[in-house]
């Protein structure tokens, strides 16, 4: 354990499902990193959103380049109450623990998964903090689709992640290298070598209280692998 | 109660403490809410914000007027994962509940005492939803600020609500008619004879597990007055 208070990233990729971080799972994570008597501090990368979706219609009001698209930190701030960190300053030496949770962001801001599949780029600030990450030994966990990058960015490494049971992103994360794993709603991907956790949240949740148990077994998870 | 399974209706201002819900108090409730085995279903006015803010610099990027400005319920669809309907649609006697978290949204777009004070406006739907629903007797509830609005409308029925201990909030309550209870983080002022409900919420909350705990405060006391 680095801090006598166990202490997790939490990187941000907007506020809302279709084109940002999903908010249940993001908040979810927050509330049981608290309850557990954890500290947390959110990251966010300083970026432009691949698109912008009004969630009521569920249309595309804005893509990159487009004045009125949105800023993937300052809309991560929302979540964070404001209190958030550019990514660029994240050091993994003052962390146990760095956790990307799921939305539609992680597949198009964090990389560009939802558009190239497993040929994907990823955002440079996000490939930075989890290679570092990595090296440091620090555990990197994701919720959802999130796993994804990790897959494309350390599946060479030869990582273990769930994305649930989806097959096509199962096959994808193949490809990038990784292993996938089936896993229920509540269960956790624990790859203990590589400190890699995943959960699968709303690839299978039904509801929020799903989700919210997710949250709580992967920070302990965590506090498992870190003790 | 209404329904077998209890059915809460959360009222939402958007998404973002600063110019909307508060998101972790928003989640929090519907957390609870489906934890304690009930059903929900988000609302919001179709209506724009009174201002949008960068939650990352805290500066105002648009207020009401400007083309960049933001909508209450495309923005709240955020919170809700899309399912969301306009709060002109609400029909206190399908519920058994009603609730609305806090935030600035609450005393910016739901009424405008963030500018007014007691004096303050409040926006027809969600005033035509509160006077309809305490003439239905159904549990009206709140979070954090959002007892002003209720004592705006519901004042004169002599209703008691609390917003933690702020004295300047409970002077402009008073002055709207309605008495103010000084409450602790996790206590829930409840007002057994109007069936309305409220909790401090981020009035008070110092980290996100104390507006858990009262959410989920909030829910068991409203399921003991429906039961």
């Amino acid at each position: 354990m680095i801090n006598e208070t166990p202490k997790f990233a939490v990187v941000l990729s907007g506020c809302g499902v279709y084109d940002g971080s999903e908010i249940h799972e993001a908040v979810s994570l927050l509330l049981a990193i608290d309850e557990a008597g954890c500290d947390y501090q959110c990251f966010a990368p300083n970026t432009w959103q691949a698109r912008t979706i009004d969630h009521f219609t569920g249309e595309s009001t804005a893509v990159a380049g487009d004045a009125d698209n949105r800023n993937v930190l300052a809309e991560s701030a929302r979540i964070a109450r404001g209190n958030i960190q550019d990514l660029s300053e994240f050091n993994p030496h003052d962390f146990d623990a760095i956790i990307l949770p799921g939305g539609f962001g992680a597949a198009m801001n964090f990389c560009d998964f939802g558009v190239k599949g497993p040929e994907c780029d990823v955002n440079v600030e996000v490939e930075h903090a989890l290679k570092e990450s990595f090296n440091a030994k620090i555990v990197i966990g994701a919720m959802c689709i999130a796993p994804v990058v990790l897959a494309r960015v350390l599946g060479k490494k030869g990582i273990t992640v769930t994305v649930g049971s989806d097959k096509n992103i199962a096959a994808g994360i193949a490809k990038m290298g990784a292993k996938h794993k089936n896993c229920a709603v509540d269960e956790v991907c624990v790859d203990q070598k590589n400190l890699i956790v995943t959960v699968p949240a709303y690839m299978l949740a039904k509801s929020i209280k799903e989700v919210g148990r997710g949250a709580r077994n992967l920070v302990d998870e965590i506090l498992e692998l870190v003790a």
